[in-house]
């Protein structure tokens, strides 16, 4: 194995753990609250689950737990896109598991979910582990976006951890994931197995978070990495003066990284996919608002710039959404007839007369090279992959047709050369921050007395997480309680409800009084490279989000 | 001003000067070498530079200077891209400059070297060093690529510096900017003005470098933020095994950076311009390369990987650059009747007469997409940029129709999925690490020395650079000993020769030696982000490059 210098220094890092995970683990008890109820469609998420539903709260606290110490089988999975701490988390649950009993076995799932309904496995070891302590990646077994989902796979999965005597499986993963882990737990219940299901709350997006889950892990270590570029890029453009970069940022649906990024960074502009949506902006509205920045900062002299744009903005611009909708109904209405177009300009022409004129026009309206981009690379189930859709490009290029006519008008006399860049592998897989190492470590230790305590269907929590990290406060969170009901794919789902930006919630309205001076003056912040050493503003600090969010 | 909370804790890191410079100012001293000589073009060289030519080499020694007390003004010019770390340089000259008189005034000549001609500064105070000690970027006075060339620019150069009062002007640039330096330096001279001129050696793609000059400074810290990403994603691509990273790396010329982000992160494979050039691969034989990895790691079971692509990539492969002279040649020589095409199809029909048959063949292979880039976006003298090619969609175009042939044969049974990225103005404007900030501020001292001991026509030096800084040695460098004649613009013009990478030097040997295994197996190293404080390993290192060049 190749290992960085930073690397070797970072296996030296131990993790900080809450104050009710510290000490001996027989002195960790656990201490219930009321039943919980789902925060929408009570009674049909009740009847999904008939026997793990309502479960209480758990917090873990100071007790004796004579249980704790018994030998445990437990399987780990990592599911969906990569968050930096996947690591930790392991190590987290690897090291209470030996704590608790240095007999209990942790197996590792490879390849995702998959791993478990093919039985692909491998014991996790002290020499295992301890080369991923503190690294970033999920490449200890290696990730997947399998969903468990027939009858079939959850017989499979069933039958692989009987097989392994399993007394429970860890979910890393996001909404979707966890989701599929609450789904699992009732159906192991149901099949009268006791293999418990424990799931623990990753994403980079950071839209898996409510009352109880204040943060999911990796948002941290990924925003600031983002963070690192942008502001770089402000510097460059405020010492060059003659860029306007506009920066696609990953994240799907929410706009949280985006937000972040911009606490962080202070650019010129920061769209929020959550504000265009409620307020119904039109692209030609946004091109506006850009615009008029664009203009005043010219006026000042400054030809120059940073606009942040979150990934998911397309889908989240009525005219737009509505044209993704209606190709993807078109296209899937005569797949065969459709696929039958061997080039852009055929394609175009078959559209013509099965898109409704509005959208049809929508779609003309768009730079060719973006339009494109509709129509190639869809994804299995034949609709718009709208992460390959160059955002940015596509705004880059509205801006510009809209200043050449406002120069015609003599209302803009500036220089516009944009350059675009889109971020979001580059901070997947960082080295955690400090933050996240501990955080990560902290669930996945968490999972681990949940485990032993014999609870299924909940989700490994910590809270307090704006305080140092001893002050955290750990426990469990039952996964029905997160969920409603949702449409997918033709029928009602239960699912764990995504967080998206608040437009009434502190971070959101907080933007919203800064935004109008960044948008005119210079206001960049350059924060620089994460630290995992030096002083503690620099290396122990977490989001900017977090803070708003639980600081009065 | 917006501070971050690591360029609040930046503010307080004291760079560390070589011994030569440290103590008190009166104890340093100058020694002498013998006269030198030109690189080659001697007598032309000499004729153009009749009084600074052929100085002797400088060392900054220990012995009395009474000289170096007396007031001095001076002028500092940031000169052409930025690079992290000359903010320090200009701190250095600062402290050096008021260390050995607090009356000695340092002006900042605003814009770069436009600032100097049309008589535009600021008086650096205290207050304004210390707001950019130790930080990225040229937003301290800006910086641009103006050139002095006309004999008015050079008289209103002279005017400037005569209404100053000043002793000295300092460039901080790449080769252009400090061959500038050079003919401002025998311009003053032999105008009988006394006004020095020092230069000092920046740039990010690390091609100003010879016998004297070890390094120039930002190439550390840039090739640090790159392969902190390029690591990033190769741990992403590790662990979710299904994308093959195309990752174009700035640096126009020469493929250093390249270079050094192929020894911290080792990819599968690292194209090298220079290599291509010398063994006048053609693009097919190229891609063939690439696609021979893909191929074997594909039978290991890895459809992923990371190719890494020097940004001047496109002007390196014979055909490409015949294509871009013949193109550049073709429109210059009816450049009305070019821009009368209004559109691409136009473009190509009218090309389709006028170029040689063997390049129009060579531009109807091409991707559209990318033939389309050669002939939009030219720059003021009509040429392609070639910065604005998309080489790493041009790359992934010709590897995807190539696997295709090959999957139609049966020589590959893989899935190939690639994303690009282009990395280049995340790194110019870092905070500089401790090297390259201890590096620019001695750097900036050492000019400081050089004035106050009266030279000019010298580039500020510091070598030994892979020992620890106090065993630095400092001194100035005649620039005229750096220099050839080169055809520029259809005439020779003597320039600072660019040091391209060599391949018979130890680095590109070392390179070679381990790239078969690259290439195959999956070898990827995580170097993380940039550190400024912890272990000495990991914040305290500079470039492989150096390590190989300097290292028995």
């Amino acid at each position: 194995m190749n290992i960085s210098s930073l690397q070797k220094v970072r296996y030296a890092y131990k993790p900080k753990l809450p104050e009710n995970l510290s000490g001996s683990v027989d002195d960790i008890a656990v201490e219930f609250g009321s039943p919980t109820e789902a925060i929408s469609d009570k009674e049909e998420i009740r009847g999904i689950f008939k026997n793990t539903y309502g479960k209480p709260l758990a917090t873990f606290t100071k007790g004796k737990n004579k249980k704790i110490k018994r030998e445990l089988k437990v399987g780990v999975i990592l599911s969906g896109g990569q968050a930096p701490g996947g690591h930790n988390v392991i190590a987290g649950l690897f090291d209470g598991l030996k704590k608790g009993n240095s007999e209990s076995t942790l197996y590792g799932f490879l390849g995702g979910p998959g791993g478990l309904i093919d039985n692909k496995t491998i014991i996790l070891t002290h020499e295992i582990i301890d080369e991923y302590r503190n690294t970033g990646g999920f490449d200890i077994i290696g990730s997947g976006r399998t969903k468990i989902e027939t009858p079939q796979q959850f017989a499979l999965s069933l039958k692989t951890a009987k097989n392994l005597n399993l007394d429970a499986i860890v979910v890393i993963g996001g909404d979707d994931s966890n989701t599929n882990a609450a789904l699992l737990a009732e159906y192991f219940t149901a099949n009268g197995s006791t293999i418990q299901v424990i799931g623990c709350p990753k994403t980079i997006d950071g839209d898996l978070k409510n009352e109880h889950i204040e943060t999911s892990f990796g948002f941290d270590t990924a925003c600031k990495t983002y963070s690192e570029l942008i502001g770089n890029i402000c510097r460059d453009t405020n010492s060059a003066k003659k860029y306007w970069h506009f920066i696609k940022l990953m994240g799907r649906a929410a706009s949280h990284i985006a937000l972040e990024c911009a606490f962080q960074t202070q650019p010129n502009i920061c769209l929020i996919s959550e504000e265009i949506e409620e307020k119904k902006l039109s692209l030609d509205q946004i091109i506006d608002q850009i615009c008029d920045s664009i203009v005043k900062r010219s006026e000042n002299g400054d030809n120059f710039g940073v606009v942040l744009i979150p990934e998911g903005l397309v889908e989240f611009v009525p005219e737009i959404k509505k044209l993704i909708n209606e190709l993807n109904d078109a296209i899937a209405a005569e797949e065969k007839s459709f696929a039958q177009n061997s080039n852009f300009i055929d394609q175009l022409y078959w559209l013509s007369t099965r898109l409704p004129e509005s959208s049809y026009r929508a779609m003309q309206m768009l730079p060719p090279e973006i339009s494109h981009q509709f129509l190639m690379d869809r994804d299995p189930h034949g609709n718009v992959q709208v992460s390959r859709i160059d955002t940015e490009k596509l705004l880059v290029g509205m801006v510009e047709k809209k200043l050449a006519e406002m120069k015609e008008k003599k209302h803009y006399n500036g220089k516009f050369s944009a350059l675009t860049h889109f971020f979001g592998y580059e901070g997947r897989c960082a080295f955690p921050s400090n933050f996240d190492a501990d955080y990560c470590y902290s669930l996945g230790f968490g999972a681990f007395v949940l485990i032993a305590c014999g609870l299924t269907g909940y989700l490994s929590n910590v809270k307090n997480l704006v305080s140092p990290a001893e002050k955290w406060i750990a426990g469990g969170v039952p996964l029905t309680m997160m969920m409603n009901l949702e449409q997918r794919h033709g029928s009602k789902k239960p699912v764990i409800k995504k967080a998206l930006v608040d437009l009434y919630d502190k971070p959101f309205k907080e933007f919203e009084k800064k935004r109008t001076a960044w948008a005119v003056q210079t206001c960049f912040l350059v924060p620089g490279a994460i630290q995992y050493f030096g002083p503690p503003e620099v290396c122990e600090t977490t989001t900017v989000t977090l803070k708003l969010e639980h600081c009065l």
